[in-house]
């Protein structure tokens, strides 16, 4: 039977290079995102690796709407071995300045759609006994930067979440485990790089080993190849003891 | 001048306790709760320890009425030396059959509230260059147990808020710091000990250590006193190095 | 260039199997270990996966023995990318009872070696800018239990290594992780679940899931397969950005 | 009663001063540490605070002075309260230089002798049913620096050893915590103050902020009041829930 995963914010960066690495692994896909030819992305990966995929657009604000995106995915590829919660948002002020709309936007889609897409996914995945599920977090669900209270937050809140799903899902072969990059090399950084280069009259390397990669002590990218090779590995059978943790994949942020 | 202090859900339970061994010091004191008696229980511990105090009964869902007890608070006693975020909600269910409306509540109250009053009393501490700022998180800010994945989440997120708002208040003396108890024996837990000895045909003694106290390994119950005495310390302005720990007082629960 | 691993700890149980995965996967190997009969044990897996090995029996108290073993890795294999650190000792005591000679045989073998071998690996890893080395810990790393006050020490000494070593080797990609297991089933564990169920008499799915996994969330033991493909993706070039983590693979273990 | 607390490396530096502030609370105090005017320093506490106090030398490497250091306490004050484990060396290199002889006493002074003072301790506390054990870690108990590969490896065998100790304890009221301190203010860091600032031409200002405090989110040294404050705290009896932790008094640094 071929097995399907559905990624959250899979239409772009980090979400779309795991439903690529998915998909080469023979993984019928269910995209969800906000790109407006989510269609199209999902068609060309079902082409490209010869599987096939969906697009569903549900907003992560909207639990029924994700719901719905569940249930798509079951009815379209008859059931979910791995949900990725991919799906992020991210906003950076000082505590005082911070909106009170982008906390909620931050806490809702970082945070409790993960609930949403797991309570929902969590009937068929108890049925077939198989289940894994893996949260795309952040250096951020382990420690803290200044002006990110909300991203801090909603990601440690994940890092707890990750924790009380996998106790609820050992009986059931259903694991739960976080993924923390630092930072990743995604087109929209490709352009911050270029940008910050210009400003600061200094050169593309030394913006990422100075500026961009300052917490990291191996001053490289984190690539998608490498959290696609972790979550394939926390997506397979043999995974079944990992559950709960929240594994660090930052270049050793977290270990000074 | 006098030291002030505003405590949310401050009317019963732990923040009660907490609220009359800082008035026992000396601390001017605001309430918040649900209790209708809210008024009458500040009157109470105004003239027991012959200090100020007052009530506010904002509720912690509403970020309006949470800016509006930070602003009632300097207007009633000047300004605002220590914050403790004591308002907390719990709800046990399942992951499937969670109520979303639990979800939120639960977020909203142990997460959410502590970042808004946060934001209000920033600018304050800020231009006095004092703050101290103390969230009653739980074991559950370090650790899972099953079927509490909202409390979970939302203790978790405390953790990493705390995390987050301390690096912000390094240049300021304001810290922020959670502290993590295990069971404490409210009069709601009173209740339950007796109910559970009945139900159970056990003594209650049994009820405590094998039921209640199970994650313990020192099989007590933490005191409000012993939580009042490591807030009453954070508060100090010997206490300025102390920031974004998340300090358990939970009989070694995390320990194992 | 056939790549080169040294497992200390590697003529029986876990390194073995480790050993086994990596032979499997074309790596020539250094064995390492107490068994007499070192020597076939490398000279079968050579010709079972048609690569070359060695046995050397240093022993992991000497440090000049430790020096020795890498030199003679580096001597029969021209260098070493992955330096697994797998010999461990346990002993179980009560604190006012464990004898002075068992506290320092575990921190000699469980942590000092580790030292020892990195210390001795670190010029050749360095010169080549490539290095992976990887600490089997165990859950202990994370967390304790009674009676293994020594054992608990020294694995929580690994995980401190760990993070420091990571340090050092982010500038020359050399990557340092622990991986901490819950219960793996060994031969070892074998023989011990017939005694139990014996002793008890229940059945040894109980002695299992009631007994030896009492820990684990998940009721299975680790398999030393899961292990080893941990240990493999760390050992890849895709995993460069992984470094300092200790990471659990325990069934749930710590994170309630 | 008289309570009696026992201080490794007490001589100088925070033993000294977390000595003093005991004395002052009425403390009986045995000094050790390697200051050859030992007894003077004790004698001089003695008066100050009208406590008595005896000054034992035993060798923190040696498992029978320090045997021999408990019983003198035991013989001369009756019984023991509080064990603080105080005694701590360092020394910075790169992996590849370090020295076997500082590894080995690093782990030796820093780790093991904690064992042994804990291991001697033991039968009294229990029989007493009465013990608080305090292990000044640090920051380096939590997370790595550079060139600091048996420190960390030490203070990290200290936070486990603190949790297998506390969960031995739990039945007998003995509890054991670290105390994990940021840069303490010390005479020998004062000196190293001024030498940098003349080293590097900068004002000793800039030494304490950019240099020695750099990791430190407050700009402040760790005040050995502070230390003692919270020392005293986990001794008292209303402490006896507080047991396992490894509590940050580290200016944020770990938050980050």
């Amino acid at each position: 039977m071929t097995k399907v995963v559905l990624i959250t914010g899979s239409t772009s960066g980090i979400g779309l290079g795991i439903a690529q690495e998915f998909a080469a692994k023979g993984y019928n896909v269910m995209f969800n995102g906000l790109e407006k030819n989510g269609p199209d992305i999902a068609q060309e990966v079902a082409q490209k690796y010869n599987v096939k995929t969906k697009f569903n657009g549900a907003n992560m604000m909207k639990p029924d709407e994700i719901a719905a995106l569940v249930k798509d995915t079951e009815d379209t590829f008859g059931h979910i071995d791995v949900l990725i919660n991919c799906a992020g948002v991210q906003y950076v002020s000082p505590i005082e300045d911070f909106p009170n709309e982008r906390w909620d936007l931050i806490i809702g889609v970082n945070l409790s759609s993960a609930f949403h897409t797991t309570k929902a996914a969590w009937k068929g995945m108890k049925a077939r006994k198989f289940g894994r599920i893996i949260n795309i977090s952040s250096a951020h669900g382990l420690v803290a930067s200044k002006g990110k209270s909300a991203y801090v937050a909603s990601k440690h809140g994940i890092t707890g979440l990750t924790k009380a799903i996998a106790l609820e899902g050992a009986e059931y072969n259903i694991t739960c485990n976080a993924i923390c990059p630092g930072y990743v090399r995604t087109p929209l950084v490709e352009g911050q790089i270029k940008d910050q280069a210009k400003l600061h009259g200094i050169s593309e390397d030394e913006v990422i080993s100075k500026i961009m990669l300052e917490q990291h002590a191996v001053k490289e990218f984190v690539s998608i190849q490498s959290l696609a090779g972790m979550a394939l590995f926390l997506a397979s059978e043999e995974a079944k003891v990992i559950t709960g943790a929240s594994i660090p994949m930052e270049g050793g942020w977290t270990a000074k």
